[in-house]
């Protein structure tokens, strides 16, 4: 059973979590950095229209401070999971889970590497939440999780108890979570989003309602959509017969909103590195390996490699 | 015989003609906009490391002032190409011929539809010149001219001795003038370089230097080149057989250069609509009535649609 929670990575998903499993009566531990001295002062707080909470949630600097956990929730950027095989070892007993709460795909496998296969689960968040300021999270909307079982034959489909029990626990903290059969398909769904509009926004240095509203740009959300869910499709991702116009929709509902930024623009004005290892360099060698190729997708990359590399250097 | 010459569009390369042209003894009448009261006063002027040349060449704010003159140089932005309908048949009699001094392809044929076809010739400039102030060009290198009859059927091909004394005529102005058989294949050869360095530049808002020696961007020059290769090949157009190789010799021996900017990224700098129709929209069209898509250029082109309208927005 699980009586406590690690998270490493305590930022604005993280530190959601942390909060509402605490409230829920878990017992939750959090790596930090930067936020450390406040959190572990002040507590860590979440905002939202309804409701202001504040957790004493256990704080922690370094790794070789923190207890083993039943659960680890894994909410790094992808971009420091050369951390991870350093870091897990140290807080995992027999029986612990490692939950991937990332973009991308691909992930659970280079974890699998130095983790057993069995002890990892991915997690797909869907959630709104920025980091308002040191130790204070806001919460914008959305609040739910997707939850499967990684296997190392990337076809293989099942539900374990495991995933079971941490849906629960997920429920009880009162975040809706779905449970599913098949990672792969899981993590290209969230693909089918994230490729087209996170690398957009940073190319053409605009607003995800922008993208929606010129023709140009929209063209473009399509194209690479339609190429990503074709990919998917190629690489063995089970996706409902009207995903494209599902996708359609909810790119077609952003218009009506405020201005915000995707995720990756939001890195990339606060000069941080782009996700593009996880989100796209793993999608297309995947969709590869299947005999798919990506060119728009490839493009993109490409693309944002050059200026993910520009921006950092003028740091 | 040709004995006067119009340049309609007296920037930096209709300036530059118009002084070497006047130098070699030929009539010269130039439509000129915001420098007009300069160069009616003061003539026009090219520098060059070597030489500091005045011409005091006629110069008219509207085309009614105008005689009708033996050959007329389009120089225009093609974004001003809707003028022309109403601009050449002013200053034209039965025997003009109107050279198309522009970047592209198929503009020839678009002039061909209010302009007799055998009058109109296609004019491909190896040549870097910029405006350093009014009314005074500098020339940094380059200086040749590579000339095409135009045919309504694009794999037409042959040389008209109109085309053979515009060229003696350049040479007299000395500038070197290479005579071509076959217009599409003239203009691919240009739009090789012109389609994948002008739309990297503005869209990564990079310098030349800086696409060519960073691998990403340097994989996406290389590719963007392939596909308007295969495109020319495909539309008809005749490449020697290790042109690929070429251009990428072109494009290494810029990364030893000092930084420059694109024609394309200079006029969005200075926030002028970019040459987006006849360089991407016309390449792609054609390519397409071959059967042949683009994926790569019409990607780059609906990035450059979204990004040129931001900018000119902010005007």
């Amino acid at each position: 059973m699980i009586k406590n929670y690690a998270i490493l990575g305590t930022g604005a998903i993280g530190g959601y979590f942390a909060i509402k499993l605490f409230q829920a009566g878990f017992t939750v531990h959090c790596l930090l950095r930067r936020d450390f001295s406040h959190v572990k002062q002040h507590g860590l707080t979440l905002i939202s229209d309804k409701e202001k909470i504040t957790a004493p949630i256990n704080a922690y600097q370094s790794i070789h401070d923190m207890p083993v956990c039943d659960t680890i929730l894994v909410a790094l950027k992808t971009t420091d999971n050369e951390l991870l095989k350093d870091l897990l070892p140290k807080i995992m007993h027999s029986g612990t889970t490692v939950v991937i709460l990332q973009n991308g795909i691909g992930i659970e496998q280079e974890i699998a590497e130095f983790i057993d296969p069995y002890k990892v689960i991915g997690g797909s968040c869907m959630l709104k939440v920025s980091r308002e300021s040191s130790g204070v999270i806001r919460h914008f909307g959305l609040n739910s999780i997707e939850l499967a079982q990684y296997y190392a034959d990337a076809y293989q489909e099942g539900i374990t108890d495991k995933v079971e029990e941490l849906a629960e626990n997920f429920r009880k903290a009162r975040i809706p979570c779905i449970v599913t059969t098949h990672l792969a398909t899981m993590r290209w769904k969230k693909l089918a989003g994230n490729i087209a509009v996170n690398g957009l926004s940073v190319v053409l240095n605009a607003y995800t309602q922008e993208l929606v509203k010129h023709p140009a740009s929209f063209r473009l959300l399509c194209a690479i959509t339609k190429e990503v869910i074709s990919a998917a499709e190629q690489s063995g991702a089970k996706l409902p017969k009207d995903f494209y116009q599902f996708r359609l929709n909810v790119l077609q509902s952003f218009s009506d909103m405020e201005k915000n930024y995707s995720s990756m623009k939001e890195d990339f004005d606060a000069k941080r590195p782009l996700e593009l290892h996880a989100i796209y360099e793993n999608a297309i060698s995947l969709a590869e390996r299947n005999n798919f190729s990506m060119p728009l997708t490839e493009m993109l990359y490409q693309q944002l490699l050059y200026l993910n590399e520009e921006n950092l250097s003028k740091k």
